[in-house]
C-alpha cells in the first residue's frame, strides 16, 4: 500500500513521531505508577508530565485531567451522573448521544464544539452556561489542536477528548472535570486518578497523548491548519469544477480547517467509500467510531438534509502531513467517478 | 538504576520483547478499525489476530473476549449488572472488592483465582458454580499464564485480566463473557466489542497484549515457571536461615509459583520497602494496585493475622528475568536489615 493517501483524519490520525518517541520510552520503563519503589516513581513522573502538557494543549489546570481509555469512556459520566437527565444536540457524536434523556429539568447540556462528520462549530451562544443552571458538557475531541479553544475560558463544566484524534495513540483519552466539582468515578478499584477512575495507568498511551499534545498545541501556534485550510479550499474548489456539482456541507459557516463533508444525491457514501479505496483513498461515510454500522447519517438528517442525500454523503478530512498533489489527485479521480455515477444515473 | 533488581511481578510485569514489538508495528500503522477502507481493515485484523491470541492463553473462544482498558474496568461489570447483589470473597483485590453487596440472593459470587498479595490459590470447591444459582465471576489476573487455567473448563461465566501482569502493556485487559452471556455494555456510544463496549480500540496496546498472551502461554508450557519456583524456595530458605525467622504467608498451601509474602511483625511494610528500595530491589507492601494508600493490608486481616502483623508485611514477586544472583542477594540484605531491626527492637 506504498501509494495510499490517507485522508480520514477525522476517524484517526497518524501518530505523530513525538508520540511515537514517548511512547517507546514509556514501554522500555518498568513500572507501576502506584508502587512507590523508585520504578513506581519514575512512572507516576511519566503520567503528570503528561497531565501537564494535555492540560495545556485544552487550557485546564493539570488537576482537572483524569485520564481514561478514550472520549467515550470519558463521555459515560453523563450517564453515571445523576437521573436528572441529559439534554444532547442532536448532531453530537453517539459516544455522546448514546447518553441523552429527555427531560423537564435537565442536570446536564451536552454539544459538540466541532462536528466529527462535517466539521462544523457550534455557535458561541450554545457553548455558555445553561440559564436553567444545568452543567455545561463540551465534546471537544475534533477541536483540540486544530482550532483554539481554552476549557478554562469555555464556561463548561466538563469537557472529552480523544488522543488518537490530535496524533496520539488510539485507546487514551481525557475527561476534563472543572476544578471543584464532584464527579461519581469513571471505575471503581484501586482509587488511581484522584479516586475518579481507578485502574492502572496506560503508561504508553498516555505518555504518547501528553507529547501529541504538545506537538499539536505547537503546530496549531504554527499556523499549520492555516496551510491545511488552503489545501481544502484547493480541494473543493477542484471538485466543484464542472457540471452538477455536489453539496458542500456548512461551506458558507464556521468549519475545522480540515473537513470536508460532500454530498452526491444518489450516489452511496459507502459506495463512494469503497471506489476511492480501490484507488488508493482513504475517506470515510459518516463517522467512523460507528464499528461497521452503514445507514444514513443522524448528524445530516437532523441538518435537514432529505434521507437520499444523507446516505449519499462522505466525509475528507485532512491533515498537516496532506499534500497538495493528494488533494489533486484526489479531486480528479473523485470527480471522474462521480461524472461516470451522473451519466449512468441521467 | 543499571543496578536494580525488579522484585515486583505482581505489581506489573516488564514488557516482554514480543509485546514491545507487536506495539511497535501496531504504531506505525494508521486507521481506525471501524473505517471500512484498507488502512482500517488493517487495524481491525490486528484486533482480531490479538482476540485469538488471547482465548488461547485463557482457554475460551474469541468472540468471549471483549477488550478492555484492563482487569479493573472489566470488574465494572458486577456493579452495572443488577442491583441483586454481589458476594464478594474479603480477600478479593480492590477492584473487586469495590462491587461488594451483601444481600439474601446473590446474583454474582466473585472470588480471585490467585490473590495478588499473597499468591494463594482458591480452593477448587469455590471455583465452581453457586449452588443458589449465582453466577461465577473469576479475577483471572494474576492466574494467567502462571498457572494452568481454562476458563471453558472452569465453569466460570465471567473472568477478568490485565495484560501488564503477563508481560503486556499496562492499559489494556478483557473482560471474558460465557459465550450466550448477555452483558450490559461497559460503555456506550460506537458499538465496538459487539456492543460491549464501545470506544475507538486501543490499537497498539491489543495488540502487545495479544503477542505477551501468546509468549506467555509458551513459557508455561515450557516450563518457565517450575524454574521461578525453584527460585521462590532458595529465597525463602536463606531468608529464614537464622533465629526468628519471619512468617511466610501460606507457606504449605497451594501458591503461584513466583510470590512470597512476607510478615515481620513489628517492621513497617512500607519501612521495608523504602529500605530495600535503596538498597536497588523493588518490591511492594500489599497490592499496588492501591494508588499510593498505605494501610494494613485487608487481605492479611481477613486470613486471620493481626493489623501489626498486616502492616508488617510484604510481597517479594519473582519472574521470567528473575535470576538465582538477584535473589540470594536480596534475601542477603534484607536478612541484614531484619536482624538489625530485630536487636533494636529487643
Amino acid at each position: 500500500m506504498s501509494a495510499r493517501v490517507y485522508l480520514d483524519y477525522n476517524a484517526t490520525a497518524p501518530l505523530r513521531p513525538e508520540a511515537r518517541a514517548a511512547m517507546i520510552d514509556a514501554l522500555d520503563l518498568t513500572g507501576n505508577p502506584s508502587s512507590v519503589h523508585a520504578e513506581g516513581r519514575r512512572a507516576k513522573g511519566l503520567v503528570e508530565r503528561a497531565r501537564a502538557q494535555v492540560a495545556s494543549a485544552v487550557g485546564c489546570q493539570p488537576q482537572e485531567v483524569v485520564f481514561t481509555s478514550g472520549a467515550t469512556e470519558a463521555a459515560q459520566v453523563l450517564s453515571n451522573w445523576r437521573s436528572d437527565g441529559v439534554v444532547v444536540e442532536p448532531t453530537a457524536h453517539d459516544a455522546v448521544w448514546a447518553h441523552h434523556s429527555p427531560t423537564e429539568r435537565p442536570a446536564i447540556h451536552a454539544y459538540g464544539v466541532a462536528n466529527s462528520e462535517t466539521g462544523l462549530l457550534a455557535p458561541a451562544e450554545t457553548l455558555t452556561p445553561a440559564p436553567d443552571g444545568g452543567l455545561l458538557f463540551l465534546d471537544i475531541t475534533q477541536a483540540v489542536g486544530r482550532i483554539p479553544f481554552a476549557f478554562s475560558w469555555s464556561g463548561a463544566d466538563l469537557a472529552v477528548l480523544s488522543a488518537h484524534k490530535l496524533g496520539g495513540p488510539r485507546g487514551v483519552g481525557a475527561l476534563i472535570v472543572r476544578q471543584g466539582l464532584d464527579i461519581p468515578p469513571l471505575a471503581s478499584g484501586g482509587g488511581q486518578e484522584m479516586g475518579r477512575r481507578s485502574g492502572t495507568e496506560n503508561t504508553a498511551g498516555i505518555a504518547g497523548f501528553g507529547a501529541a499534545a504538545e506537538a499539536a498545541q505547537r503546530d496549531l501556534a504554527d499556523g499549520v491548519w492555516s496551510d491545511v485550510e488552503k489545501l481544502r479550499k484547493i480541494l473543493e474548489s477542484a471538485i466543484e469544477d464542472g457540471p452538477g456539482a455536489p453539496i458542500f456541507v456548512g461551506r458558507d459557516r464556521d468549519r475545522l480547517p480540515n473537513t470536508t463533508c460532500l454530498i452526491a444525491p444518489g450516489w452511496k457514501g459507502e459506495t463512494q467509500v469503497m471506489a476511492m479505496d480501490l484507488a488508493g483513498y482513504a475517506i470515510s461515510a459518516g463517522s467512523a467510531c460507528s464499528s461497521g454500522k452503514v445507514r444514513s447519517s443522524r448528524v445530516l438528517t437532523a441538518m435537514g438534509y432529505s434521507e437520499v442525500e444523507a446516505a449519499s454523503a462522505v466525509r475528507v478530512s485532512l491533515g498537516p502531513a496532506t499534500k497538495e498533489d493528494d488533494v489533486c489527485r484526489f479531486a480528479e479521480i473523485w470527480r471522474r467517478h462521480y461524472d461516470k455515477h451522473r451519466s449512468r444515473a441521467a
